[in-house]
């Protein structure tokens, strides 16, 4: 009897250590991967309310967000077009898929996959001053991190150039033009771009009205009509071009504004860094976040540079440090492995949407898209198609002379060619939204094709 | 020797478990005040290091951020001015002080305080498309908090109002002049503000250099020297005035921006809801976080409100949801308690150090500070004299009329009264700096008043 009471306090005591070690384990390595050096006081509550966010469930059609609409005490979920019902489960049979807009949420599976190095913590009192140690309005550590990029991917010169920051790359295009332009008002500059051409080139320059500068509209008929002697101009070149993907170069050769907001391996062959005097790239194409709204402009000259610092400063006094933190976190996951999990998952994601796409539109007749020719690629090293953001879209049937009315009639929402300059019989739709809107533009092309009297048999 | 061996195991047993018990609570309870309800994954990394960082000592004379420069594996200390050594414990003793600029750090310890409640996690896929789930570039959840944050203070109508957002005050500022101009470039309308006034609006209307509308200067000269009939007049009114902190009203009477940057209760009575057509806040001089580039438009009439929305659309897309995300949190601590922890913070703050500065001032009569005068707040529920985020420093003697070249001698960085388009005689302190500055500040006044020959001796 004492025997056995002896072993059981034995026994016993055994397991109690055991559990004693286990529990000292978990304490110091953690239940995650990390090591937790101290236990969490401050960032833990944000940290919970953000996982549990997260673990709301939207049926994989949706997200709820920790700043989203609350409902029962718990943010709702905000369900992709299309999807409805409190989860998002419902598909709404005869809904118009959406391909307008650049939403660039095809990358949004890379960055739940690398959830634990892209989040950031931001403390109640991180950064309250408008300027960093260094007296200016841009981290460095940030600029670190964008040249390191475009030293990884090789698509633009950055040394011995200066880089700025802008809320997007839109703020970016008028600062530029604003830097390029003359100061002499009896006569402004001419704004040009080659249609087809990003719309915003246009609004913002007659938007902002300025004496210094006036929208001239397509660089070929300007040059043809141009009679005067005024060649102070300012040119727009899109490269790759939005709507078309196309690799393009300036026309007039004066002062230009190169927007490589599509210059990433995941859209185009990289054949070597863009060397001109004013680029400018933005985030949004980058790593898929347009909500964040950040880019940036890589610029030669140091009379321009300030300029645009002083355009920055003008209106809006920089930009934000929560936004240039949050950057900062998503180019480090960017840089990892030199890029390449992050250009491999966003091209492997592209290529297979224009091998869909391709192999459903062969069969038209009625539908064209735009050519697409095999580049060599200085980053994947190797012979590629480009896989543009945008399909531009040609109705061939020479009654369907407005695509979009075409389309629409098909329940699928583009972008006409009117808008970028271009003739309605063009559309653009949009590749780089999510898997969902993807999914539905490409059932409701399939079935477009598929009715087509005229259609290339190929079952 | 066998009841000694007993007693040991039983003894033993009974301090395990109780290490068992110890280790399940703090396991479920976690360290800090709150329960987490599972266990951290995906946010932890970002968590410890935020903690890591924070916890880096710089002496109570500065900080180290997460995306400050590393070195040595960690960031490093960013000292505040005239501190520095590598954990900012040494004082310069020669160095000038810096009561320029209008960085509101004074609010830092206040955010230190609730750390727990105003930390935000971001999430590497949080928000990544351009718009909210409303087709929306501004949150709702936030709009919901600035309404709540002005029914709280009374210090604004917002009822039947529209509220828009906008990268600081700055942004929204222009954004205004240009709603609210004229369209027709033969006749822009006239920029207007009385002086002394906040040079921005200025800087703003002369670099944008727009058709519509031209920088006209002060209220009151313009008003004597006009002989045109062209009454096309924009007025800013900043009330409280930067730099004076005078309660101002319209001097033109006709298209009026509100410029309501400081009308919070730390720094004027709030004697009743302002109820103006055009009212402009910013977060910064509410919370102190100028790095974050947050303010907001109140807006009367519809196509004024539009005209804002295009303005913000065309000049840089919305406002980065990291920041609005950002804003939410600290609003949602701000208005706790009806705002009373919050304001009564930083009216203690700025009281204390006005009670401080008049201390000072009253002995001299070399400098003089504008006069203050008590009203009743409607917040606070009481009479009280405000306490504005400047000094607006006079030099009385009359060969003293460059007050900034004389106070620099004494080692006092202050900001011109031309900046301000008044007399160079007067010279603009801030207030609202880090207590090291304002410690500084009263240091160097106090040196230089006692070295007044006439000073008024009051020991």
């Amino acid at each position: 009897m004492e025997k056995t009471k002896k072993y059981c306090y034995g026994f016993c005591l055994l397991i109690s250590i055991a559990i004693n070690i286990l529990f000292t384990i978990n304490l110091y390595v953690g239940g995650g991967q990390e090591i937790s050096h101290r236990p969490l006081t401050w960032s833990e509550k944000a940290a919970v309310e953000a996982e549990e966010v997260a673990a709301i469930s939207c049926s994989g059609h949706g997200r709820a967000y920790v700043d989203g609409i609350v409902l029962d005490g718990k943010p709702v979920c905000e369900c992709h077009v299309c999807y409805g019902g409190t989860d998002c489960s419902e598909l709404s049979p005869g809904c118009a898929t959406d391909a307008d807009g650049g939403d660039p949420i095809f990358m949004e599976p890379f960055w739940m996959q690398h959830a634990s190095d892209s989040a950031v913590v931001i403390s109640g009192w991180h950064r309250m001053s408008y300027r960093y140690a260094d007296d200016t309005m841009m981290s460095k550590e940030l600029e670190t991190y964008i040249r390191k990029m475009h030293s990884i991917v090789k698509n633009a010169v950055t040394e011995g150039r200066y880089v700025v920051f802008g809320i997007g790359s839109t703020q970016l295009l008028n600062a530029a033009v604003y830097a390029l332009s003359s100061e002499n008002s009896s006569s402004p500059s001419n704004v040009l771009a080659s249609a087809p051409f990003f719309p915003t080139y246009k609004a913002q320059t007659v938007f902002f009205n300025s004496e210094n500068f006036q929208f001239e509209g397509d660089t070929n008929s300007w040059q043809s009509n141009n009679s005067t002697n005024n060649m102070d101009v300012i040119e727009f070149v899109t490269s790759p071009n939005n709507p078309d993907g196309e690799l393009k170069d300036s026309v007039i050769g004066g002062k230009t504004i190169y927007d490589h907001a599509y210059l990433w391996p995941h859209f185009t062959p990289i054949t070597g860094p863009s060397d001109h005097d004013v680029m400018i790239f933005t985030l949004s194409k980058l790593t898929g976040h347009a909500g964040t709204r950040f880019g940036w402009a890589i610029i030669k000259d140091k009379d321009i540079y300030e300029k645009v610092l002083s355009y920055i400063s003008f209106a809006d006094f920089g930009i934000s440090k929560d936004t240039q933190l949050r950057v900062l976190k998503l180019l480090k996951v960017a840089v990892e492995g030199d890029g390449q999990p992050l250009f491999r998952f966003s091209y492997r994601k592209m290529s297979d949407r224009w091998d869909r796409l391709t192999s459903v539109m062969s069969k038209s007749t009625r539908f064209s898209i735009q050519q697409r020719h095999p580049l060599h690629c200085n980053f994947f090293n190797e012979t590629r198609l480009p896989s543009p953001a945008y399909a531009w879209v040609k109705c061939e049937r020479e009654e369907e002379y407005d695509c979009g009315a075409v389309l629409e009639a098909g329940k699928i929402i583009g972008r006409s060619g009117s808008t970028f300059s271009a003739e309605d019989r063009y559309t653009r739709l949009s590749l780089i939204r999510s898997q969902d809107d993807f999914e539905l533009l490409l059932q409701r092309l399939t079935e477009f094709v598929s009715l087509e009297k005229g259609s290339i048999e190929t079952m």
